[in-house]
């Protein structure tokens, strides 16, 4: 298990670290091994036993794998889903239009299988980008799907991990109407000895009785706070998805924007989303740290977001972390770089809080002191750029041997 | 010595590859150790015999290091220079208002000593930020300045260094109204083991009669074309300048953009530039290998450009290109999010010659040939993106188990 801070600020939440996308009312989720691995399990699938109001974000990549274009097309015909399937080892990106075809046969099995509607499958594929799917094994698979044996939800965070180190999961509760709604997450992160790319897949469940569009909004502005604020090396692959869905068996009134318990349900989805984005930062390949950059004082929310990760994607930054080498002018320079906004003279930086420049120079500090705490688990950076408003945080991990190793050699 | 391929396909150049930026009339340049680094030499000069038009271009990053902005400034009195002195060891940055006068303190012992016009001083530093010059040293440095034994271009050449295995200089002449023209330039890239950052510093001299606005549109456009097109890890330091000395003692007619051989300048120029930034890229920290990307087909160049660089600025093409491993996945990916103006089904990519991808579907290859290419000193990606006008090429190289090292542990 990796080791992410859970603190409930707030005091609101039940936290469950065994906890997963099965975790709320209605959801049965499971694996096994359909052949497409050499012994792992590469086949995973998540089932709501009642139709769920369901939304997703994909990948800015322009080459967007086939798998992400017919779910997000099948979710857009009535913004449900029922069952989402998974395969690691194989992309299907890059496959033009026989690949669109191979998703679209997927689904149609699980469809048929399951006795459902076709656009009610989501269908995601992480792997090797420019090869055609195994399709006899992914129609073995889906005609494994629910099978008694195999319904088990660590088997379904097992099925969907590449390199990855460990399975990353989560689910938290909360008082919503006087009823429990939970919410519940699975993702894999950026482990690429086989695939190509450091392909994210991110699900998150919940039982909330829940509007479609506040849904929808849910999961993009979390989005904007977790996923979209890690980095492992900065590269955002065809496949990238998070797909969420909501079948509102915890019978709470329905949630909308007007419903005035609204912000306890996004406070514990932001919950869950940046515990499953920290855990991906903190496996990234060949990992050793989480790197957190929180910024203050840029002029806007945007600004303060390009520092954020700015410092989080030096490779300078990540390799003096990974050195546990108290090298503040790397900071320094990732924020010069990253904005015009940065106002050098009005620049505060602290390193495992301790502060090592202000007003844009730099300060004696205690180098013994520094390089103890540089050799935790958790390296926070706290940069002030300005007199703005705009914060934001990013999240990363420290640059090692073996990420070049397992990335130079994954092949071979 | 580097070796970069050096193809005049205009067919005008005599290239002197042992030549630097005191081969054009009327330069002396040198350097020594003045006991900044423990042996090497740290302390250079670039002197003309007469006022030179000069002109420069700056680091984008917000934290301009104290050298930078004293000699912008004063460059911009009267678009002249007749001496810089560069030191390494200590790049002079986040030293607030004692750096500004430290800066100036240098720029005035040398005017002295050389009986020059102050602001007809460039200064340069480079290496740890966050420290304040040693200025016994400096000053020490500054009282050696064209004595008869240190005045060796070669000594200038090594004491420009810092992490760099090797010196980067070119010299060529080009006939420019029956008058022999020559451009010559010396060069220090992005080496980091005891400096905090990637800087690079270019100087180029010419003995060209030309026009300061005409020397100043010159040097911007080749930099965009060069300087500004590679990356070893994407950081921009507080330190990077290019500086331009163009002192008229070739005695042709001043050329000026209606100046009929104007173009023959301009493709002198532009080779120095692409030269010395290649070989930037190619010494890269721990580097083995330069790997050019050229796009093609891109709706305009900035777009072209973007892509480009999003090549050779991705970890996993980088690790790829280290292991040696046909991984064109990466490459499509690392177009892919790039641009949104990228038409994937347009998209054809070819790597060290083989075509891998065509209107965005993968295409058999042959591996074992690719691999065998891959072994290669220059590695060359080609991608075209669409049907537009817009075309680039980026240099940069490959990520290696020795980059991690000489980052992570330089300072212990």
């Amino acid at each position: 298990m990796i080791d992410i801070e859970t603190i409930d600020t707030l005091n609101q939440l039940n936290i469950d670290l065994q906890g997963d996308v099965s975790s709320p009312l209605g959801y049965i989720a499971g694996g096994f091994h359909a052949g497409l691995r050499r012994k792992k399990k590469d086949f995973g699938w998540i089932y709501s036993t009642t139709e769920a109001t369901a939304t997703g974000v994909y990948t800015l990549n322009r080459f967007k794998a086939a798998p992400l274009k017919i779910t997000e097309d099948s979710i857009n015909v009535n913004k449900t889903l029922q069952a989402i399937v998974v395969n690691s080892a194989n992309a299907n990106s890059c496959t033009g239009e026989k690949g669109m075809q191979d998703a679209l046969d997927t689904q149609a099995w699980v469809a048929e299988h399951l006795n459902i509607e076709q656009q009610n499958v989501g269908v995601a594929s992480t792997g090797v980008v420019g090869a055609f799917l195994p399709m006899d094994k992914i129609h073995y698979g889906t005609q494994h799907i629910l099978k008694e044996e195999y319904n088990n939800s660590k088997f379904f965070n097992q099925a969907i991990l590449t390199t990855d180190t460990a399975t990353k999961h989560l689910s938290v509760q909360v008082e919503i109407d006087g009823k429990t709604v939970t919410v519940g997450g699975s993702a894999k992160g950026s482990g690429m000895i086989h695939p190509n790319m450091a392909t994210m897949l991110g699900f998150i469940t919940t039982d909330a009785n829940i509007d479609e569009d506040t849904l929808d909004y849910c999961l993009k502005q979390a989005t904007d706070q977790s996923f979209n604020m890690i980095t492992v090396d900065g590269d955002t692959s065809t496949n990238d998805m998070v797909l969420c869905m909501a079948n509102g068996q915890a019978n709470n009134s329905k949630i909308d924007a007007l419903h005035p318990e609204w912000h306890k349900f996004v406070y514990a989805f932001n919950f869950v989303s940046q515990y499953l984005a920290k855990s991906i930062a903190k496996d990234g390949e060949g990992a050793t740290k989480l790197v957190t950059a929180k910024v203050t004082g840029a002029p806007n929310v945007k600004e303060a977001k390009k520092i954020a990760k700015s410092i989080v994607s030096s490779n300078l930054v990540k390799t003096a972390i990974h050195g546990e080498d108290a090298n503040f002018g790397r900071i320094v320079n990732a924020i010069g770089y990253a904005s015009q906004f940065v106002e050098p003279n009005e620049t505060n930086v602290s390193f495992c809080q301790l502060p090592v420049l202000e007003q844009g120079i730099h300060l004696e500090f205690d180098e013994e002191l520094l390089k103890e705490r540089l050799t935790e688990d958790n390296i926070v950076i706290e940069a002030s750029v300005g007199n703005g408003d705009g914060e934001a945080a990013a999240y990363g991990c420290d640059l090692s041997y073996e990420y070049v190793r397992i990335n130079a050699s994954y092949r071979t």
